[in-house]
């Protein structure tokens, strides 16, 4: 057991705030639900946000920055989108403090009241479809493609550290065409950029869907999502992307001349992920030691630590790590040599482990004899002796392997945790014993989803949009289904 | 006069007006002194932002997340800080919002009144030396090298795009150390990254300085500053880096176990640079037909344009236009060929101009035949026919040239409109009337400075760290002055 951290099996949820506190990855903030993020998840998540960014320029995106306050009168704008948000926002309404009477702190000023509150921003399609309104004219300036990364705020009443915060961090992409076929091949376009993120970055396997009317952001016409398993067996969305037909064009009066001159509305997309991912990556691949991070996103890749019983041994064994060190470097790797003499070997192993570094090197006076170095990875927990003698290639090889063993590992849990299932009965006891995905017919409609939801806490997480179509009969109806959807109880 | 863009001899301000509009770099919002950053000039600053960081890390620091709110207490805690910042700042007093009884709109619910409200962040010591409490015990733990990108809000009650806005973007250092040497020199570290920055990617000059107390950060021990100097002879500061002493860990009583086992006070740093960097760039380059920007910081290097009269010339030229884009870009330079049929090369021509691309080629059926293309420099203006043969290199050379360029004409204007001068007389004619730095000898005291500020405006931008020291006396008092300080007017 790792630097005192409990047990997956013991308390999930535990075991989850246990790696995000002790691996330094974040912790609550005195605002209630806020998170501070710390540098060593701070950096987990620029690489995130750089391998997205990349993803999104070479699909013909930009990004801009839109103001953090939507005035509250935008809010309403669009009927669906101000039920979805309005409940849960940051309102600002004065722009000034002054000094308190007693001299002992600072109040409110009551004559800096705003005319009108500003909302900070749950979501940016109210601002945004607001200046499209002035960007787009004639057909010329379609498509838009734009991304922002920025903070968004949401009342959340139960907050989980990455999982649900008041303030999240994120990237949102709004997009305008002149089509319906182009957005809606814009919606699907990022769809598969989130699940080749997910699942070639992240390591995470995802099922692409499409949500049901319950589940749909609140001023689209269909929200797809990326949906991947956790190791508790609860499923957690990690990506959606959203068509909005001309919903917020309406809203915002957003028309363009087309070529042949008429006055058309606009089609749009919008589309985010969050710093949620990050809680994703924590509990779809950590064990009871810590964390494991897939080599593309550790922060460190190689951890070198000497091993040694006095300064001689020592700055020999220092020497030899640096050398490894440098070359290592130069092929491009991450690579840290913790030659600290204030903490010892046994201590680092764990540290290391808890970070989910994905390869240690340790070298010994024995080692240095024999010209091998104790190699041991993360993923697997095996250790084995290998000569140095080419071990940069070898290192190389190996990481690419850990990133593609990790992936399989989590594939291979979801599949043995994906079940078809036909009878509701059956489908109630195991929902409550077992967790995993559960595929079953269901006959389209929001009354027998409340109902399943209602008695079994699971949710159609996503109708697939990839794979075999089987018809069939409802599960709990017995009316007709045209393909299996995903059920499961989800975070 | 490049697309109705004002002049700066005519009018400066509504020159840089015109620029930012019409060079699409960003706009306002409808909430008041807010902006919206366009995806031309978040390019460039995301190209700042780049650079910056890579500076940041390359000297130990790492990037952290704070949040977004700071509990209104907090603010109070430095008592300094509390006087600079409590009077400018937006104010969370609600965290929900209902429908209206007209059932027209939505209104502050008055039963989600926050119990103590939250200030949206000014700047973030508080937030953040509250964190250091906790994450600080031992000498072990320091230093402390942490930065963030963030939004931050200061309500401003005049403000301008980039210069001067209610919401702008910044980065923020914030670090802790065991010794006042350390922090001390953390805080010139930076100072000079600032300057090196400034010098050699935005390609602007600068004069490193000490700030006087009027104008010290609240909070701060010591503030120093770079200042450039922008085409109007006003100056503006582009970046601050503040010694903090022990303020902070006073107020946050952040201590820390000494080796010996003794408690102390940690030492302080902070410093920042914002998107009025953006605002430097386009007023100490900028020329009446558009941006000049530096092409260390140019969304596109080099724009080709083809000039055709058929649509067989448009099929060969675009055809050499593309080997040309495809040898560029192989060598990282960053090209456009803008092939669009919908416009004329005239109108191209104007628009790069004024989007200050650094480097346009145009090629027409002539060129074609003698293997040559027509090369223009924006900085200059030159236009020369080249031959294709050898052509990515001399770009690559030209790029270089182009960024030394900007510099060297930058500070060549800058020495030209800074001066010694000794007479107060002569210093208030000169300041009305020609602008620039003042090199003058001042007598240390607030009650001159001041002084000097109500009679003409100008301010003391700051007392130089470098050069020459020359003793004299104060050119408003007479009384002894060790050294030179830089009057200007600023931004």
């Amino acid at each position: 057991m790792g630097k005192g951290i409990t047990s997956r099996e013991s308390d999930y949820p535990q075991w989850y705030n246990d790696l995000v506190i002790k691996a330094d990855l974040a912790e609550n903030s005195p605002v209630r639900g806020c998170m501070i993020i710390k540098p060593y998840g701070f950096t987990i998540w620029e690489k995130m946000q750089r391998e997205l960014d990349d993803m999104f320029k070479a699909t013909g995106h930009v990004n801009a920055y839109f103001p953090l306050f939507i005035p509250k009168s935008y809010l309403s704008k669009e009927a669906d989108h101000v039920e979805g948000f309005a409940k849960e926002c940051a309102v600002v309404t004065h722009y000034r403090l002054k000094n308190s009477e007693d001299g002992k702190g600072v109040v409110v000023d009551p004559e800096a009241a705003l005319e009108e509150e500003l909302i900070i921003r749950p979501t940016s399609e109210t601002v945004i479809w607001n200046a499209y309104k002035n960007w787009i004219q004639s057909y010329r300036d379609l498509p838009l493609l734009i991304n922002q990364w920025a903070n968004v705020v949401r009342w959340e009443m139960r907050t989980r550290l990455f999982l649900r915060t008041a303030e999240f961090l994120w990237q949102e992409g709004h997009t305008a065409h002149s089509t319906e076929k182009e957005a809606v091949e814009e919606t699907l376009r990022i769809l598969d950029v989130y699940a080749d993120f997910a699942e070639n970055v992240l390591a995470i396997p995802v099922i692409k869907g499409l949500k049901t009317e319950s589940e749909r952001f609140a001023g689209a016409v269909d929200t797809y999502c990326i949906e991947a398993l956790m190791q508790d067996g609860k499923a957690l969305q990690a990506g959606t992307s959203h068509f909005l037909g001309q919903n917020f064009a309406k809203a915002f009066d957003v028309t363009f001349a087309t070529k042949e001159g008429n006055q058309e509305l606009v089609w749009g997309t919008s589309w985010g992920v969050s710093t949620r991912l990050m809680g994703a990556l924590i509990m779809a691949h950590g064990d009871d030691q810590g964390l494991i991070i897939p080599p593309k996103l550790a922060p460190v890749q190689v951890v070198i630590v000497p091993i040694y019983k006095n300064e001689e041994q020592y700055g020999e064994i220092c020497e030899v790590g640096k050398r490894i060190q440098d070359g290592l470097r130069k092929r491009g790797i991450l690579v840290k040599l913790d030659d600290r003499d204030t903490e010892r070997p046994g201590w680092k192993f764990s540290e290391y482990e808890l970070k989910g570094v994905p390869v240690r090197l340790a070298i010994g006076p024995r080692d240095l004899e024999n010209e091998n170095v104790e190699l041991a990875r993360r993923d697997t927990g095996q250790k084995e002796i290998v000569p140095m003698e080419g071990l940069e290639g070898r290192i190389e090889s190996l990481l690419e392997e850990t990133q593609k063993n990790i992936f399989n590992k989590a594939l291979k849990f979801r599949e043995e945790n994906t079940q078809k299932i036909d009878s509701y009965d059956d489908f109630k006891k195991k929902v409550k014993n077992e967790g995993g995905f559960f595929l079953a017919h269901w006959d389209g409609t929001a009354e027998t989803e409340e109902k399943v939801k209602n008695e079994t806490k699971a949710t159609i997480r996503c109708i697939p949009i990839e794979g075999e179509k089987e018809e069939g009969k409802c599960m709990v109806t017995g009316k007709p289904s045209s393909q299996r959807v995903i059920f499961a109880k989800a975070y």
